[in-house]
């Protein structure tokens, strides 16, 4: 059985309990509440020494951190991860482009929002920045969605898997989706496959 | 003939340079200068949308972005990729870490020292900030390396090349290496790998 240190708000912990789900791997889910230092503690530290959830173990007692690399780990051999190469280098690049241009903007603007109101003015002029770089996100998003079903190829990926996570909850941070047209009907294609469970879902 | 758009002084330009020389495949550099929005024209944007450099043009005329999306489809079947499973996955670790919790402090630290010192109270809070981060991703290196030649396993992969592209030059952005001695020896093993050039190379 595998064991998933998680928050369930972590849009990245969702991303790995859907990829869990969709291949039918059984997993104990272990909370722990970032707000409260739970990933800081020596005990967490020593299976994740960067402290951050989602925190994969494996029934032999291996970890893996990093959700898109766990979700590249688990999707390896399903129809989640391309065969063909051309095919898996965009999904790389949709995976790197999301932890670097799309998460630390939309997912940081979403927690702020719910859980951690900026205090400062300097914490609420970065929040303003990392609003305009996420809908700069949205806008390219939505911009190649534009007669694609999916980011690659005809079928969904961990790609798929990986935007879906925090761009469906961007609301809860204040960015309207009302302007993007594709990207809602991509969130609702994606939202239909089976397996499919809300991101509150242990 | 690939074609590389680039901007020297870049560690994720240099990441895809390293990379393409060890593969021992010509290109041709073609320099962007991110100072002055050339990857932000709209003859630019037609081949990368998110607007930056590297940018890998194929012979066929197809784009590939994101430095480590480049990295994993260029060392596919090299060395530099491992074909075990766990050694992958730990690998897609290293890349993902180093997107999100190195380069975003080490390298833009760097960036901003050389080329635009912050000029807003804003800007210098916030420079200080990702200069805390950046202390802390050397010291998790650090920890990492003790007793390990590499990151993983017992070779160079693409984990080290991409963790060696803005960690040799973090100096150039005031972080000191002299407390990391683990880190200091794999960067001398780094750098005398086959093929190596200094990241001022073209």
């Amino acid at each position: 059985m595998h064991t998933l240190y998680d928050y369930l708000p972590s849009g990245n912990g969702y991303k790995v309990r859907l990829m869990l789900r969709m291949r039918g791997l059984p997993y104990t889910l272990v909370e722990r509440d970032i707000l409260r230092g739970e990933t800081r503690t020596p005990e967490f530290l020593a299976k994740n020494p960067n402290g951050r959830i989602p925190l994969l173990e494996f029934p032999d007692g291996r970890h893996l951190a990093e959700s898109n690399a766990i979700l590249c780990h688990l999707a390896e051999g399903t129809p989640f991860m391309p065969e063909d190469a051309w095919e898996r280098a965009q999904v790389m690049h949709w995976l790197f482009w999301e932890q670097y241009s799309h998460e630390p903007c939309i997912a940081t603007v979403r927690h702020w929002t719910i859980h951690v109101p900026p205090d400062t003015p300097e914490k609420r002029w970065l929040m303003e920045q990392k609003r305009v770089q996420g809908l700069a996100a949205l806008k390219l998003m939505e911009a190649h969605l534009q007669g694609r079903p999916y980011f690659v190829g005809d079928r969904a990926t961990i790609a798929d898997i990986a935007l879906y996570a925090y761009t469906h909850v961007a609301p809860e941070g204040g960015f309207s989706l009302t302007p993007y047209p594709a990207l809602r009907a991509w969130l609702a294609r994606v939202a239909a496959l089976p397996g499919m469970v809300p991101i509150t879902a242990g």
